[in-house]
Parts: structure tokens; sequence; C-alpha cells
């Protein structure tokens, strides 16, 4: 069900042949104007989709989303732009609104324009198929390397009703934790004043698709959007309190598991870890730790081996680049206490390589300098990412 | 020859077991003491021969080096400290010098303390084997996962005669570029004032090791040497002007012949590229968008494959962290300029896939924002490099 179990939204998708096959056009739709926000790449070159949503979603109103898989429209210059502005004029065409309440999102090959004669025509078929139950097609159609489409569904209650939030996504190569990562829609059916559905978005992304990181290549196209329909007969959440509170925590649990989702199905991820790192004196500085150690080649490879390497731990963290007095550094492997105050302690082997096999890993890092933490998911660096990118355009 | 080929040096290697096979204790013995200079990791993890060396070297003397490969004594506290001195106290015994004029090297695991047994017998049996003509013995037992020895000799001319300078490296993984990157060792038969030397050495270091990137994994325990015997009989470098310009000119000639091999030997490498940014506002900002490119899993998996994926380069530009207006910036691999003002240009497809074929392969990034260029060496991402790291300790 995924972006249609929340009341007001339907959804279809089409094979346009913009991809080798399969469904390459997604369509979601809801059945009035929506409040809307969303969060985009930070990567300075911004694919074509990304500048004409973010012009569109200025106002915080949205009524249609359309993505296409196959073609990032990214590199495109101002033929990009065109065309992108084109694929939301066709949506608005067909479904009664104006093109600037039509969110645009590309994903695919970058420096290659949009076969447009496909996107008119997958537009053309997805329409007449929109349903209540076209999420799961939907879902299925933005995906390119994923080898699974990642929807959740998650209910919370609200003054008194029970809300829904529904949320598809894809992403599994180029991705790294800033800001939006990847291509992500959640809807809802509760009302939310378009300021603090940003608010929200904003920290949900914070505590989920920003903390995970496949292979550091933040994306060009990266963006994640939220529809909120107010189908529920209650009141609107216009200010901070108890029903945002509920709405803000449902919304951060959908990312979540979306993050999880994807990360979990990294190119040639065959296993998943949680590097977290405490005792930082500020979060900034624990993140970036994190990051680091969760990006290092060696500590990838590492883990795809399953080999309780924590030397590599421990020279990632000396390489991040924050000021960390490494003589008092603790790692744990699991439940593993491997390392203490920057040096090598008497540990069984044979459980720190068990730590190594359970899922996800748990890397933990103590610096003991202040009261900060940081977290982030990864995955390893196999044979199967090598294989999967070597020959992407091929 | 390499280390050896300057006059007033000589060197061994025994195998002691500290590795699986081969040799892996290195000895470097000069006649004299020698004025001497060092470059050391910028990683806060600072293995014990880093610090030990770096106490040894700050009177800018020096007469013997000792290395061993197997292990880094890295990560072992106060008790690595104590091992990487009596390896200098036990070199300083045999040859009849201070502990302090000896300089100490390890490369190996993380956070396993040195087996001082294997290390005394090693030494005791390289002492008697010292020679002229045993350079080519110490840079092979300096190796780990290297394929092959990296040794160079570069001759220069010094007020009317020839002097030389030999030099021998290691390092395959765990290569970032951020001041010494891995183990490498020069000598001269110049004589060259300390202060000078460091300076020459910072200068060719800066143009060359800190130049390459395997894995932007920068290590525990680089290091760069630089032992000048004084054995040519002319005058001493003792001020800047020509001399010096010829001895550091012909430093920078050996460290770029030696960077060369290391990124060529990168852990399971069959491409090397070369990766160049002009017109950039300042040099740093050019080196951070060259270092974002060289890194970036997505660009070096396209190198693995021959793919001319240029939309990756533009992304990786694109996260550098470099204010870069994207809308100017213009790609070639090769000679084929396959973008231009950030969107893709009509070229021909065939030709950009040779361009990948070259050795190395050329990728030029021009930003048309100022005068300043910077440049980087890297090497693609392979099967062969998840092979060797995903069991290293295995």
């Amino acid at each position: 069900m995924s972006v249609t179990a929340p009341l007001g939204f339907r959804a279809a998708a089409a094979a346009a042949g913009i991809k080798a096959e399969g469904p390459d056009v997604a369509l979601l739709v809801a059945d009035w104007g929506c409040s809307a926000a969303a969060v985009f790449t930070t990567n300075r070159a911004q694919a074509a989709p990304v500048v004409v949503s973010r012009e569109h979603l200025a106002a915080g109103q949205a009524r249609a989303v359309v993505v296409n898989a196959g073609c990032a429209n990214a590199g495109t210059g101002e033929q990009g732009l065109r065309d992108a502005r084109e694929m939301a004029a066709l949506v608005a065409g067909e479904i009664g609104c104006r093109p600037g309440e039509v969110v645009v999102a590309s994903t695919g090959v970058i420096g290659v324009s949009l076969p447009m004669d496909k996107i008119r025509s997958g537009i053309a078929h997805a329409v007449p198929c929109l349903s209540r139950d076209g999420g799961a097609q939907a879902a299925r159609a933005i995906l390119t390397t994923d080898t699974r489409p990642k929807e959740t569904v998650v209910e919370f209650p609200l003054d008194g009703h029970r809300a829904t939030i529904g949320a598809m996504a894809k992403g599994s190569g180029m991705i790294a934790p800033n800001m939006a990562t990847m291509l992500a829609f959640f809807t809802t059916d509760a009302a939310v004043d378009p300021r603090l559905l940003h608010r929200a978005l904003r920290e949900a992304v914070g505590a989920s698709l920003n903390r995970i990181t496949v292979d550091g290549d933040t994306s060009t196209n990266d963006m994640a959007v939220v529809l909120a329909s107010g189908a529920v007969p209650v009141k609107a959440v216009m200010e901070e309190g108890r029903d945002y509170d509920a709405f803000r925590s449902a919304l951060t649990e959908a990312a979540r598991e979306i993050a999880g989702m994807i990360v979990r199905d990294g190119e040639g991820a065959t296993r998943v870890a949680e590097v977290r790192v405490e005792g930082a004196r500020v979060e900034s500085e624990a993140d970036r730790i994190a990051r680091t150690v969760a990006e290092s080649p060696l500590v990838k490879t590492a883990l795809n081996g399953g080999d309780p390497n924590w030397g590599r731990v421990l020279a990632a963290v000396g390489r991040a680049g924050v000021d960390v007095d490494m003589a008092r550094v603790d790692l744990f492997l699991g439940d593993v206490w491997v390392a203490e105050d920057g040096r090598a302690r008497a540990y069984d082997e044979e459980r720190a390589r068990h730590a190594l096999a359970e899922d996800p890993i748990r890397i933990r890092i103590r610096l003991k300098e202040g009261r900060a933490s940081g977290w982030i998911w990864t995955c390893d660096l196999s044979h199967g990412y090598v294989d999967i990118n070597a020959h992407y355009r091929s």
C-alpha cells in the first residue's frame, strides 16, 4: 500500500522504455491540494528536477509527484530545466491543477537528456491507471539498481483518531548522508501546516536518511518530499504540541524504516553496520567521526570479510579531522571491548569474530571527551559493488 | 641499488618470521652521522615508531634506519613506545651510535604488539650482512601487500660533481595524501643542512607522495625520511640557491617516481588516473576537488570498468565542499571534451571510451573561476581491492 495507505492519495506506474525493462514512470496524485514540504541534495551539482521542484514547493503546496527512473536529467543545462517543467505541465494538464503544484523527480544516468517522447507516453499511460491500490506499482517504478522496493506504513494517534503515514523510496548507490539522500516520498492523511511539515521532515530526515552511507557519493538528484492531504477528519496540526509530536515521531519512524531498507539494499551489500560515537564534545564531531569510519574502504572491506580488524577503525577515527586524544579512545565490536585508551585489550578473538556476524554489526567508539554522541548506518564493500558500478552505463 | 646508490650507505635485510614468509626486517646504515629530515602522518592515531622517530630526528641528525614489516606497532600504548625505543637501541648497540641516531619504522597490522624476540633476532642477523649492494634486499623487506619493490635512483649536478639520490618505499593500501604517505626512505651523498633538507623534503612530498590516493585511508605509520651523507667531496648545501635547487628538484623527481610506483601498485589496481583541476580560485580548493573525485568509489569503479561515466565526476565535484558554480564547469576525459558549462556536449562516445584505455587515464576539470590548479593520482577500485582487504588479518 505504501504511499496510498493514507486517505486522499492515488498512484500508478507505466513502463515507458526509459529503462531497459520494467516500469519507469511513477505518478502519485492527491485528491486535492496538499500542504507539502521537501528537503533536497546539498550537492552543488543539482539536477534539473531538484531545481524545478524546489521552485514548485516554495509555497508549501503540492497536488502530485511525477518520477522517472533511468535518466537523472542532471548535467543537462537549460534543456533539462525545460524538460522538467514540461513533465510537471503534462501531469498538471492531465489531472487539472497548476504545473507549480507538481513535484518532479528523476533518477538514473547523469548527463543524458530526458527522452521526452517516452516521458509523455508514460504519463499518458499512467494517469488512467491512478488508483488507491497503485502504491506498490509506483514504488517499483522508481527503482534503478535497487534489488527490491522500499515501502512502509506507520499509524499514529491524532486527536482521538488514527492517522497514517505512507512512504516509498529508492536508493542503493550514490548514497551518502547530506540532507535528503536519494528519493523518498511520504504521504499522510493528517492535515499539517506547511511550515511544521517542513520542520518535521527536516528532523525526521536528520535522524534517518541523513544517517546512512553506502559509498559517500552524495547524489545530484536527492530529495525527500512529504504531502499531507488532511483527509482524516480532525483539526489540522498548526502549532507545536502533542499532535505535532505524534506526527513528527511517526514520520521519523517511517523515515528510519525506509533508511534501514536503503542501506540494507546498498549496492552489493551483504552486511549492515551501525557506527556509534559516544563521549564527543559536540554532536557534529561525533557525526564526523562516525561518517569517516563508515565510509572507510578498509573498514567496509573488513566488514565484508567478517574480519574484526579494529585497527582500521582506530586509524579512521584518527584521520577524521577532529581534535581527539587517541590515548583515551575505547572501541567495542558488538559487546566485545577490543581497545581501551587507544591500545589493544586482551579480548577473545573468537567473540570478536562473532560480533562481526551480528545483524546489524555494532561498532561503538567512546572518546571520553564530552557527552555528545552520533551514529550512522553503513554496509560492507563487496565484489557486488564493483560489479554493479564498473559497467553501469554499458 | 636504490638507497645504497649514493656513497656512504649500506643496507641489509633479514627474514625474522614477523610476516608469514619472506624478509621482514630492513636496515639502512650510513658510514657516519648524516643530516636528516622527515615528515610524518597527519593521522591523530600515531604509531609508536612515528612518535619515537620524530623525537630522534628533532636534532636533524641520523645514522641508521630500521624497519620491520608485518606489524605496525600502532595502537600498542606504552609497551609500543618501549618496543620502538628498544629497536633503536639494538641497532645503535650493533653499529656503535646513540639510540637517538636511529630512525624506527613499522608497517603491518594495527593493534598487535611487536614480537620483540623476532625483532632482536632479525636485527642480529641483518647487521653482519650490511653492504653497499644491500639496497634491493632492504627494499624487498619493507613490503606488505605490495606486489613489487619500489626503488629509484636520480643523479644531479652539484658544484661540478655528480651527486646521487636513492630511494625505496612501500605502500599499496591505506594510501591517502596527507603529509608523508606510506614509508619512503631517501638517501643522498650530497651534504645538506638539516633545515634545508627538511624544506626540500616537504616540497618534494607535497608534489608527489601527498598527491596519491588509493583508498583515502591515511595510515597511522606514514613517514618519509631523507638522510644526507655528504660523501660527495663538494661543499655542503647550506643555503638556498642553485645547488639547493638542483638537490630539491632531484629529490622531487625521485619522490614522484616513487609515488607513481605506489599508486600503480595500489591494492587491486588495474588502471591509474591523473585528476587535474584547473581554473580554481586557490590551490587548496583545486586540490580538495581533485581529491574528492579521485576518492569517489563511483568514479573509481567506472575507471575499473573503462566506463566514461563523466556524470559521476560532475557529481563528485559538486559534493567536494567547495563553492563552485557548476554551470561553468568543463570536463575532459583524455582529449575528449565531454561536458561544457555543467552539461553534456556532443562528443564521440567511442573516443571517450578510448580515453579510458589510456595509461594514465587523464581526467581534467576546468572551473573557470580563477588561475589556481591542483592534481592527484589515483587508481581504480577492483575486485582485487576487496579480496586483499576483506581478510587481511586472517
